[in-house]
């Protein structure tokens, strides 16, 4: 152990990122060491994903460089695959060699959830990635450039959507919207085209009031989305789905966003989890290691109800910046601060100038609500790289 | 038979367009009943789709509506493909319907010759149509994003383009200028992609002069080409090509521009055919058929050396300029004009900037040369719709 504590941050999406940036603005010189280990060289915006993966957004828009948004003189950026976290030893065995720490925070992102359906895996695509939602835009387009060479396989032109929760309803609805213009684009008659958003719970967007869940489906409806709510997908095969009302749907295309589970390595770590998640303690810690935090997408919390928080940007940023502060006290030896989720309220894109919102006890939808959507994303590039960020990557459409 | 003779063309390519906008200037009114029949309501410029194909340019500059380019009132336009060419009864059987005829010309586009080579026709791709260059297109780029969601298949990032006469020269280079923007859009290093030329005959451009021939291939190695020249493809796989030499090419993309030969249909009509084209008399009439006319990639014509004119859209445009004559003067009893093929010189295009041209007994190369390419261009765009078709459909780069 050297003289000065290492702190080493796994994941830098929203959590890492904002944890690295606190401790570099409250850390004094030379008070620990930290590093940032991520998979690539950029950070990426995954509440912005369900558009390029849509293809009515740029990849551009969507990530930044993390050297943009972190002093490297201050903090080492480490690009590697983690392959395994030794508790015990107070290790992260990377692809490429091996970190020790004294600190260790796991923002690393989770996993699709694919409730052991048969054939999701293998068969479906996920929204999950800079390079998923690359391979989700060519696919679509490649589908129809396939049609137009075989005019026969008009299943091509049907396009499933598993899971109406926020990531299938948003992708859904930009996907809706870049239709017509891949039909102009091809010579497709749009009629021939289906977009099947598929949920096998009661509703879309569980949790939302019931009146903006009404005017969400109605706007989606008039783009086109056929729903199939509270159908199972029992099956997904090379052709499409099988429903669990028997029927099938023959599509090329099936994009998974039904839910989204803990990292792997966080399991294969040894810590007891839920869904891959870990119930950590008030204070962001996992149970009987007080030097390892965990916030985002593999951190269990309950609400004053006693319901699990679901796993959201805003949760993770809150989390980053109380994690930050916690190690800090640690190192410190002062005492830590109680993280308290503050919600601020909830928006969900409709596509083209359409959202829903609930914020401050309120409702929006329409034209307002698009607008709140874009001052949170705005927020957030604004949080994390000033103006300079907001200029560069904000959309003002 | 009606009161007025009726004259159908088969095929709106540079042939058929020409064709039937002489005769729609030099036909007075009632003298003929014109029909045009095309598989697509649009024209497309077959000597720009290596572009599209490539993804250096829009199909929107590739093609235009016939409707645009004939007078309805003078023209019956009939989208539908050709069955079948019944000679005994003067009828054309289309996919839906018959159409019968008292002059015939047969301009419809050639087909890919695969000179037999073992699984080309089931695993390469050509570049004959709109549809086939979309497909082209988005193949390419869907390989970039495959590769992306799985590195360990770098086959994705090699390319074969089989022949390097015309098609195969000027699609490959503009492969190798899309090539460096792909990787940039994909974050893949240009490093690892490989863009192959392979060629069974001795030389790159057989007929161009040796020295552009060496300046075009110089030109094109520079972008990254790699040539196998002299080697012959002994087998398609999906897995990639199998070279005469024993070599394997691992890759999932193989664009096939060995050649084309004449039109299925014309060899089903019962013509003597030789690689499916009609010896043509000297007047452009089908052997034994006086009222059949053939033009463009199924016509066998020889320069006066003895040998067969290879099927260009240069030659293709004086064959329809001249079968109006033949086809008005046939109709109002006149002597028939004999055609003879005038060369206004060749330029090949080597992707931005760069090209070969003979011209007027003189060579040209790299800006100049590729000026003339845009002047051939535009040349065609105002001999067929005139100025306003030069400014929507011209590159003026």
């Amino acid at each position: 152990m050297s003289t000065i504590p290492k702190i080493v941050i796994l994941g830098a999406g929203y959590g890492g990122i904002l944890t690295a940036q606190r401790l570099q603005k409250e850390l004094n010189y030379n008070e620990a060491d930290v590093t940032l280990v991520n998979r690539h060289d950029y950070h990426y915006f995954t509440t912005h994903l369900h558009m390029p993966a849509a293809g009515t957004d740029s990849i551009e828009h969507t990530r930044v460089s993390i050297s943009k948004l972190i002093d490297e003189f201050k903090i080492d950026l480490v690009k590697s695959n983690v392959q395994e976290i030794r508790l015990s030893d107070k290790k992260v065995v990377l692809q490429d060699g091996t970190l020790s720490y004294d600190y260790l925070v796991i923002a690393l992102g989770g996993e699709p959830e694919s409730f052991g359906i048969p054939g999701l895996s293998e068969y479906a695509m996920t929204i999950r990635s800079i390079n998923s939602v690359r391979l989700i835009r060519q696919h679509i387009e490649y589908q129809f450039a396939l049609f137009k060479a075989d005019e026969s396989r008009t299943d091509r032109l049907n396009f499933v959507v598993g899971g109406a929760g926020f990531s299938g309803i948003e992708f859904v609805a930009e996907l809706a919207d870049r239709i017509p213009k891949l039909c102009k684009e091809y010579d497709v008659d749009p009629n021939m085209v289906n977009v099947y958003n598929v949920e096998a719970a009661p509703t879309v967007l569980p949790g939302f009031d019931p009146e903006l869940v009404d005017y969400a489906m109605d706007v989606l409806r008039k783009k086109g989305v056929q729903f199939k709510i509270g159908v199972a997908i029992k099956e997904c095969t090379p052709d499409g789905v099988l429903l669990a009302t028997g029927e099938e749907i023959k599509s090329a295309t099936v994009i998974w966003t039904g839910g989204i589970r803990g990292n792997r390595l966080v399991e294969a770590a040894g810590f007891e989890t839920a869904r891959g998640r870990v119930k950590v303690d008030d204070y962001l810690r996992a149970p009987g290691y007080d030097n390892v935090f965990i916030i985002g997408d593999n951190s269990l919390m309950f609400n004053p109800e006693g319901r699990p928080y679901p796993p959201t940007a805003q949760i993770a940023m809150q989390q980053g910046v109380t994690c930050a502060q916690n190690v800090v006290s640690a190192i410190r030896g002062k005492e830590m601060k109680k993280f308290v989720f503050s919600n601020k309220g909830t928006v969900a894109s409709l596509g083209k100038g359409e959202a829903i919102a609930s914020a401050f006890g309120k409702k929006y939808k329409g034209w307002v609500a698009a607008q709140l959507k874009k001052l949170v994303d705005i927020r957030y590039l604004f949080t994390i790289g000033g103006i300079p960020l907001v200029l560069k990557k904000g959309r003002f459409l």
